[in-house]
């Protein structure tokens, strides 16, 4: 049987129908007033899920795009950065900031290790002269299942001085960020991830005290200039021909995420990871990420059993039924396996992914108590 | 009645129901097989349409973003640029030079006008140390109507040695543009315009001799990276998240046109416009580009008749027949309006516009002969 698949990756996630039926949709003119009344409300959404009073620019792009659109808009060639690096995406911002020819530094940790606050603190107190201009960071590392506590970090960067820049990639809309009452100075986001719509979108908000800061970049890339994008969205405009039909489908898919409310959401996210987690190990299985307090709610990363390979598992997941879950990156290829939790993902979806990989792994001759996964996840989803 | 919108401006275009239906599937695993396999179509056919054997790079991102993408990867601080700016989209050439450091020199026209041959041939003679680094230059001016000579310009640029940078935004997959053959260094083209589905992607062809000049560039931008992407490209992949539902819908588009046939798809597009052309004048109103030599096939300026305004037959044509058509842009606003022919459309389509125009025109109180325009049309497409 085709066309059944359903996608427990970090990204793209699950769309809902009445999403696809928007996008489905003829083209609108982009200068046309139905769609400036649909940007207004798209423009208005935002600030409520990035919890911000900052206008949030809408780029035509992948998440990547709006890591670039921060830094470029930053950085000038000489400046002193320092990216948290927890995993591939941490790394990504100290490549864009080196492109940029920034003199970088990074704190970096083990693979499933999160950022301790107390070494940031000490990296920055030897920075006596303040001049590390920004500090990048990820809420939730995608290739590791591990989430650093913002609030925390944010805090220390703030006590110093620097600009905090945050990946929100795939935690804005799954998990807590308040962007103003943490401080946050720039945060970027994308759609196929918490915003429940295909990929293609990709979202930037920035503090005042950063729009200062880019003030005094001289060469801010044309495509992703903050001040040409953000006078468009002041005009509930864009600065250039966005991608209408995944706008259209944002629109529909912010209006079930007001209605659901993100405290509901975020609390759905973490009792579903939590629940998978759970069943997990009643499985047999050993988490990538063992300590609760950095797991990430979104994505959750798994050891395969000794003697069963991570191939063999993604591949009857797959072709027998119908379930994409993520390998690893990198070094990790082969290692881990990572299921999403993310976006429109819900509790009998998670029931459904962990009955198919105890089928997965019975079929390939792991040795644990068959059921024991589906009855974990239901006791601790009706505790 | 509502929902039966017909857009006739030059972008978004309209989009076959067949790609509708296939951009409205729940996404795929970028990483996945099948999707691999879709790329491996699309970048195939892509070059089909480019006519080319240079790998196109395909972008998340809007015409503009392409446009930065060309620039971005080839210019270093300093470097000396010749723009030829026929319109707005030939300004934004110079803009995006001007904003990576470059010194920016211009030839300009008068709107409506094509950019000499033999003025370019007078401008690079005098660059004897041949420090122009590279032209840019429009093929089809969406703000005006007005298509360059690309063949002979790109001649002139070659005899000189600079790179030519082409934006085909509104032209590829409409009027005839031969990479490979005419010489073309760098080309750029958009996803909502001759290529029938809606915005959102973005693509670039470099020749061989552009990509040598990559080499040397010292801050390519990282979202738009030659490098990085085009390495994807060969792997049939893509080297950031992209709009992978578009990408779905865009394999179905381009088997459309390869089932059309590129020299079909020309000629249609000739007639149309040229259908266009004669049925407006007939009906007493005159066009912006009076020159057929210049005039676009794929964008028509008109002038409204004396006493009548732009914004006053837009509306009519929105309201009552739910036609869209563009306004001219910055200086030209509501001197003129401009209706595309451009993508999927069909003679029927145009027989529609020319008789709503008709009727437009006829409630407005302008004077002409009822019905010269429809004749004049349907007279011309079967001569």
């Amino acid at each position: 049987m085709k066309d059944k698949t359903f996608l427990m990756i970090p990204g793209p996630t699950p769309v809902p129908e009445r999403v696809l039926l928007e996008i489905a949709k003829h083209p609108m003119g982009h200068r046309s007033s139905e769609f400036s009344k649909i940007l207004e409300s798209v423009y208005s959404d935002l600030k409520y899920v990035f919890q911000t009073s900052n206008d949030v620019i809408v780029y035509t792009s992948s998440g990547t795009g709006a890591m670039d659109a921060a830094l470029s808009n930053l950085i000038n060639e000489g400046d002193k950065v320092l990216c948290l690096a927890i995993g591939n995406f941490g790394q990504r911002w100290a490549k864009i900031a080196e492109g940029l020819g920034a003199q970088v530094e990074k704190i970096e940790v083990e693979a499933g290790k999160a950022i301790n606050p107390d070494e940031l603190k000490a990296v920055l107190a030897k920075d006596v002269n303040k001049e590390i201009k920004l500090v990048t960071l990820t809420q939730n590392e995608t290739s590791t299942g591990v989430t650093n506590d913002v609030k925390t970090l944010v805090s220390i960067i703030k006590e110093h001085g620097a600009l905090s820049v945050v990946d929100g990639v795939t935690s804005i809309g799954a998990m807590d960020c308040k962007m103003d009452e943490w401080g946050i100075d720039v945060l970027v986001s994308g759609s196929q991830k918490g915003f429940m719509i295909p990929p293609g979108l990709a979202f930037l908000a920035a503090s005042e005290k950063a729009w200062a800061v880019h003030k005094e970049c001289k060469r801010p890339d044309f495509y992703f200039n903050w001040t040409t994008n953000r006078k468009s969205v002041l005009e509930n405009s864009t600065a250039f021909t966005p991608a209408v039909n995944l706008i259209s489908g944002l629109k529909v898919a912010l209006e079930m995420m007001k209605e659901e409310g993100l405290e509901n959401i975020i609390a759905r996210h973490t009792k579903l990871a939590k629940g998978l987690r759970a069943a997990l190990k009643a499985m047999g299985l050993t988490l990538f990420v063992e300590d609760e307090a950095i797991a990430s709610t979104s994505i959750t990363a798994v050891l395969p059993p000794e003697g069963i390979s991570v191939p063999d598992i993604r591949k009857i997941m797959k072709n027998d039924y119908d379930i994409v879950v993520a390998n690893g990156q990198n070094k990790l290829k082969d290692k881990i396996f990572r299921m999403g939790t993310l976006g429109f993902v819900s509790e009998r979806d998670v029931i459904t992914a962990v009955g198919a990989l105890e089928a997965t792994l019975y079929k390939l001759g792991h040795k644990f108590e068959l059921g024991a996964g589906v009855a974990t996840l239901i006791k601790y989803m009706n505790k």
